[in-house]
């Protein structure tokens, strides 16, 4: 979106070139820095001087001479500073976690929670209780919160902080900011509040952080499949999230797969979360929910048990992951063949369960999204896992709260740095 | 997408832009121009001047007297000079059509054609003969082609005129810009050719001429259904195609619906197009393509001879076009379950057969994409029906033939019109 071609937007934009830069491909000199981004070293440097005096750089120590000039400090970010607080709803589990600008994980926590058909007030009263435990770890070592950012199993109304439904929590129409302003109103200064899909953020820490096997980053156009208890994914269009327009796009756990088969929570039938959902699976391998709970507690938890069931040649887990890879390509083609994407990513508990659930998907998948001929399958859809997993959404979310620092580094923090005249 | 910001570039867009407002709302004076586009009045005269000389623009007259300065002109779009030539390739028809910049259709040619399982060539030299017939008519009124747009039921490889794919045709990687070469080399001036997916030019003729019954203008995010023989999709998203990664996005027709169910041409099962294309349809309703082609010749027919007998009464149409519509509706529950947009546009021919198919096609989309509550639903997903119906590609492609006139008014036509100094 163009901004205003002000003197003070285009500073904005500046700073935030050079703050980008160093980030994502730091340490490096002004030159490089001015060479990056395509500006003179001249125009670089006061701009990296109001970055280090706002503490969002630091001189990294001396470069290799650079053959005319002083030669130049090695620049990087900050491990101090603006941090971002990414938090998790899960259904049964909570966790927050804290990145700094470097994209550390500086503190983490989490829980089990049994957050199915519970009420918001108790469950965001633990989460405040977590946030408080994160931003103490954090505080310690000269980091602050400078953005939260909340990834939940739900629809989030665009642009505001409401789950305007969360099936496997039970939540309808939930405003999650009063209850949590008093964690954020303990922070130094106010920071931005965002609520998004779990799908959507893991998506983001995908383009954030993800690479293949070869060290590739991912493409722009790719599917984010993610499943905790339910299914949801998001669709990234050159490198954008697409969101529909009310926010609700990438509900793939209720794309019809068998559509006169089992009747879904939603109230339709067959859809793909009642074969490839946690419960369906568990279901077909033989065991409730609750007993699976019983047999190993803890976040991630069921899908791990699952993993090592399967492992340990379970025929009935097999097959019901077998199952689960059918439907997901079933589901994945209609997809494919609507939006055409580079590829499609299995994240969250799906990752950990792909050696099993793959081999299905693929071929269903193969079978199915055949009207692209050969020639442009050749560099057509790939199907890649996750190698953030489950903690995908969690990190993005924390990414996600950086954003503000990055879009707009000093006024972002300028209350806490009154600028040096 | 930003474009340079040098002074030619400035002013290219300015042009641009006044010429945009009066086609779309004149005829309005220069005062109004400026108002509308956020110019003064000082910076649109000479603009204005240019486009006159150029024949873009006309003096239609006199406004009312503004109260100050001499009264102005109302300003109209010229209904001579540049002209975008729709073509549009059909499985049993062919046609050509010329659109001028007030959006009046100036020319149209259309004909019968047995384009299945056919060579590019004799197709493509045919074209070229109605191409030839279409221009010498406009010619006639002091209008020539300012660009080519050719719509095709296949898919197209993004940014090229080649058919990757139309499986209804027989075609596979067949590049129409060698053989389409000697028709366009007899204009005045090389104009751009434009080779596109039918449903995508149909979505363009919904977004530029679409109308609901109250007048108002179709949303910035839509999935508009086109069928003819093969069932294609268009998704607009914030008034924008989205293309797929290769161009290959809304293959809705291939999207499974019922997963073990008919083979199909691509090599899937159960995909929409066994269930509610035409041959599925005639077939169910107990003919023949051949038989429907006995009765009623002529593009468009067969839809209109099910639509006949469905008026009539006849029980198996009724019955065949219920069945399509139930497909439709659990393709397109998977569709906006995933991409959440304000509406479905049914195109094409299916427009005229949406008495019988909506029924059950609304009934499917509201089971089954329920997980977004009431009350998001009351401003949720409508399914509207093209009032341009099967005339929808044919004109999209006309109208996008005109878009180098509209996005670079002066030089475009530059050949022709050389700036008087």
């Amino acid at each position: 979106m163009p901004t205003p071609d002000t003197q003070h937007a285009l500073r904005r934009r500046n700073l935030s070139r050079v703050l980008r830069a160093v980030a994502a491909a730091g340490p490096m000199s002004r030159a490089g820095v001015a060479a990056r981004i395509g500006l003179t070293r001249a125009g670089v440097a006061p701009l990296v001087d109001e970055l280090l005096r706002a503490g969002l750089l630091v001189e990294a120590g001396r470069a290799a001479p650079s053959g005319r000039g002083r030669p130049g400090s090695e620049l990087t970010v900050s491990d101090r500073g603006p941090a971002g607080i990414g938090a998790e709803i899960g259904v049964d589990h909570l966790a927050v976690c804290a990145v700094d600008l470097r994209g550390a994980v500086r503190a983490r926590v989490a829980t089990d929670a049994a957050n199915r058909r519970s009420e918001p007030g108790p469950v965001l009263r633990r989460l405040s209780a977590l946030l408080a435990e994160v931003t103490a770890q954090i505080a310690a070592e000269g980091l602050r919160p400078a953005g939260l950012t909340v990834a939940v199993p739900g629809l989030v109304a665009l642009g505001s902080a409401t789950v305007v439904h969360a099936p496997n929590l039970g939540w309808r129409e939930a405003d999650l900011a009063p209850e949590l302003a008093p964690a954020t109103a303990a922070y130094d200064v106010p920071v931005p509040l965002t609520v998004d899909n779990e799908a959507n953020l893991g998506a983001l820490a995908e383009l954030r952080l993800g690479r293949g096997p070869d060290g590739a980053a991912p493409p722009a156009d790719f599917i984010h499949v993610s499943a905790e208890v339910g299914i949801g994914a998001a669709i990234v269009v050159d490198g954008q999230l697409l969101r529909g327009a009310r926010g609700f796009a990438g509900e793939l756990g209720h794309v019809p797969v068998y559509p006169d088969g089992r009747p879904c929570d939603c109230g339709g039938r067959g859809c793909l979360e009642q074969y490839a959902g946690e419960r369906a699976v568990l279901r077909a391998g033989g065991l409730t929910p609750e007993q699976a709970a019983a047999v190993q507690p803890g976040p991630g938890a069921r899908s791990a048990l699952l993993a090592r069931r399967a492992a340990d040649g379970d025929a009935a887990t097999i097959g019901a992951l077998h199952e689960a890879g059918t439907a997901l390509g079933i589901a994945l083609a209609g997809t494919v063949n609507l939006l055409d994407p580079r590829a499609v990513v299995l994240g969250g508990a799906l990752a950990g369960l792909a050696p099993w659930i793959l081999p299905s998907l693929e071929r269903e998948l193969a079978l199915r999204t055949a009207v692209a001929p050969a020639a442009a399958r050749r560099d057509g859809c790939l199907v890649a896992v996750s190698r953030l997993g489950a903690d995908g959404p969690l990190l993005g979310a924390a990414h996600a709260a950086l954003r503000a620092v990055l879009d707009d580094p000093v006024n972002s923090i300028a209350p806490a740095h009154p600028p040096q005249s």
